[in-house]
Parts: C-alpha cells; sequence; structure tokens
C-alpha cells in the first residue's frame, strides 16, 4: 500500500494528469475508471501501472485480476488520496498509466477527419467517440488543438483513444496525406451554399471541423476543395463543433450505406 | 453597490442556481455571461434584476445600458463576489434573474423532440441548441430528465432557452400531445433493424432520444410505432445522446429539404 503523496509513482500519475508535456515526454496518459481501465485490457493496451482503493467495485476487481495476469503492476492506495489525485468528481477506485499509442497511417485513406484548432477537452473527446462509431480510418488534429490525451478529452471519448489512430500533424504534413490519397477534403462552413448532402461524401473524403470560437483557420480554407454547409431552419447562430462533426459523419455513412 | 453575502439578492441568486425547487417555487432562473444576458434583452426576455462587478466588458456595458432602458433593476457587486456566485469558472462580470418562460404549445406540431430521462446537464443544453437550430417545434422532457433551467444546462443551450418551447410533462400528457397533432413517434434504439434514414420523417414527427445509462423508458417504448437505429461502421457501443440527437434531427432537416 502506496499511503506517501510524496511516492515517485503518485507523483508520476499527479503529473501526467496535469501536464501535457509530461504525457508528451514520458509517452504515456491516464486513464480512470473500472470502463476504461476495463477496455484498455480488452484491447490489449499497454499498461505500465493501475492503482485501486478499496471502493473498488467487484466488476473492477475481476478487470484488476485479468490485469495481473498480464503482469501489470499493480499498487493500492487509500480512498481519499485517490479521490484527490484523480481528475473525476465521483472516482471509482481505479485509475492506470497507459502508453501512448504509435499510430500507424492506413496505405489508402478514404475516410478522414480533420479537427482544426478544436480546443474545449469534452468536444474533443466527443468527436473521437462519434469518429470511431462512424468507422472514420483517421483522426487527424491540427496545431492549436487541445491535447487529446488530457483526462476530460479520454473520459468523454469512453474508450476510443484505444481504437481510432489520432496523428497531431501540421498543415505541411495534413496536406500531403490528402494529397496521397487523393482525399476530397470538404470544409464545415457556416457561409456556403453548398449543403453538405448535396456533395458526393462516397469518393475518398476527409472532413475539417473547425474550432467554435475562431472558426476555420486560414490553413484549413486554403487546404479544402470545397465548403459544405449544415442549413439551420431554426433562428441560430451555430452548432457545437462535436453536433458538426456526427452530422456530417454520419451522412457519410448514410450516403455510403445506400 | 451590494457588499454582504447576507443581502437577499445576494441570496436569491445562489438559492436559484443551486435548487430546482428554487426556480420552481419563484418562476426564475439564473443566466450568466455577456453573451446570454445580451440574448436575453435582444429577445426582450424578462429580467428581474442584473448583477455586474467592474471586470464587466464594455460590449458587456452596452447591454446593461440597453436593459435600464427596459426599466431592468441593475446592481452592483465586488468582482470576488461575483467570482464566488457564479457558477462558471471565468465569470465575466454579469449575471440575470430571468423569468421562467410560460411556454405555448403549437395548435399543430410537425416537429418535437422528445428527451427521456436525459440527466447529463451539458448534454442536455446541447440538444437544446441543436433542436432550436434544427427547426424543433417543442422540445418535451419525460420525467426524470434533468431540469432544463439549471446553469449547467442553460449555459451549454447557448440562447435556445429563449427561443425553443420547452415542457415538462409526465407520459400520459406526452401521449396526448403525439396523438393530438398525430405525429409518427419514433424511437432510436440502438437494436433496431430500420435505419433512421429509412423512414419518412417528413411526415409530422416526433423523436424520442433515451438517456445514456439507462437507454429508453418502457414508457417511451410503448408510446413509440416505430424504433430506428443509427448503424455504426466502427467497433462502438453507443453514441452520445446529443450526438444522436443531431444526426437523427438534421436527417429531418434533411428529408424535408428535398
Amino acid at each position: 500500500m502506496i499511503t506517501s503523496d510524496k511516492n515517485p509513482k503518485i507523483q508520476q500519475v499527479r503529473a501526467l494528469i496535469d501536464h501535457a508535456k509530461e504525457r508528451k515526454t514520458s509517452s504515456s496518459f491516464v486513464i480512470e475508471g473500472v470502463r476504461l481501465v476495463g477496455e484498455a485490457i480488452l484491447a490489449q493496451w499497454e499498461l505500465q501501472l493501475i492503482l485501486i482503493s478499496d471502493n473498488l467495485s467487484p466488476h473492477g476487481r475481476e478487470i484488476v485480476a485479468a490485469a495481473r495476469k498480464q503482469a501489470v503492476n499493480v499498487e493500492e492506495i487509500p480512498p481519499q488520496m485517490m479521490a484527490k489525485l484523480g481528475d473525476t468528481t465521483t472516482p471509482q477506485g481505479i485509475l492506470a498509466i497507459a502508453s501512448l499509442p504509435v499510430p500507424k497511417l492506413p496505405e489508402r485513406l478514404n475516410f478522414t477527419l480533420i479537427c482544426d484548432a478544436i480546443r474545449d477537452p469534452g468536444n474533443l473527446g466527443t468527436i473521437l467517440r462519434t469518429a470511431q462509431a462512424a468507422g472514420v480510418q483517421a483522426l487527424v488534429l491540427s496545431p492549436g488543438t487541445t491535447d487529446p490525451f488530457a483526462p476530460k478529452v479520454v473520459r468523454a471519448g469512453m474508450g476510443a483513444h484505444f481504437h481510432l489512430p489520432i496523428f497531431q500533424f501540421n498543415w505541411p504534413e495534413i496536406q500531403a496525406v490528402c494529397q496521397h490519397s487523393h482525399l476530397n477534403v470538404y470544409l464545415a462552413s457556416a457561409g456556403s451554399s453548398t449543403y453538405y448532402w448535396q456533395v458526393n461524401l462516397i469518393e475518398p473524403t476527409a472532413i475539417i471541423i473547425g474550432g467554435e470560437a475562431e472558426g476555420a483557420s486560414q490553413e484549413a480554407k486554403k487546404l479544402a476543395s470545397q465548403t459544405i454547409s449544415i442549413p439551420m431552419p431554426g433562428q441560430s447562430e451555430s452548432l457545437n463543433a462535436a453536433i458538426s462533426a456526427g452530422i456530417l459523419l454520419f451522412e457519410t455513412v448514410r450516403q455510403r450505406s445506400q
């Protein structure tokens, strides 16, 4: 049982929760809760450490038993330490340090989502979850997008991090990827006179979703072959970025299922 | 300048932020931030009180000047008190007490969204915002849905509360509304073999979205004339409730625009 805040493992967890730089330097991130740790084990994700406390549920204990079989280091800490350490308001008595993925770009892409400076962690996590469900092959994040391995993003992602390849690219790299796979690049833009259902999303497609506050960047506008809009019959200025992503991704699913 | 925490106006604001019961009893709720208070003024919404502090932006001060012309009571409080009082992490120096709406049901409905026990405030607020954008005529909340006038819902709603009629009904009332307008009632249900784009959403339509944790209630299942699913090509268990709502509402918009 670890009981000191000064323990290096505890300090590492805290640093990984709080600092994007630490996540990058040590190539790892923190996942919290029974569901996420269970998903990681099922996906045979590399876990460096699991911390548990005695309020962990019986289902959580089964997951820990499975992890022990995979030789994962498991340590117990007091529930109060877990509550202070974690980022969730209702800690479930389990968190883990997971290795950052080393994503591989498929040779030919035909369905890609590009997030252009999405800054809200909850939105980015929901976008990840939605992109995974829609069968997106690669999620590309432009410079200025919030860190996809921050606790709030991971929580809202609901396990998508273990299945969806995520790439943090600069704009020349994004352009190269789109050109290599001959992608039609559609930029969601409120002002466009072309509605999203009027374009052919069956062909190899990349969709760019911009941040809510600033909208699309200059680089995104340059890269896009076409802008598309979501018409809003109600008197309304805009949609949440994750909602826009959901509508466009599932229109792609719809067209490809016909 | 109000400087005491014990001031009855301050205590009322605190009670309205914290307690659904107080919102119901006094028929009012709290809105925070320049954008929301500005939207309320533009929508000629009844405001009972505006509190400001001296970090309010010039744009915020213009809004307050407009409110004063409409004879709204404006009081100043110290910024530290505003920070403690409000529910946002970055207070903009303005909040207001607004009257709860008295929504009127249109005589004939043809586009309705029914939220069935949506418990997450952020999700409910995003659903409101999305429903307004899609041109939903009435948002119906079943018993067990979180209070739509709680601070987090209002914040995520981004002003939808001032435009979209919101009804908190029990199931017999919901059934009566659907029957009165001869609505086809579609229930989003992951198990359905009918995809959402295979049904006719041009006819008068009600869509039921269930809570994420428990899914649809027995009453919702009984009321629905048809279940519909959103196919997920990716390996994924479910979508966020607000994302599901967005996909189904905008499929309705798409079908009706053809």
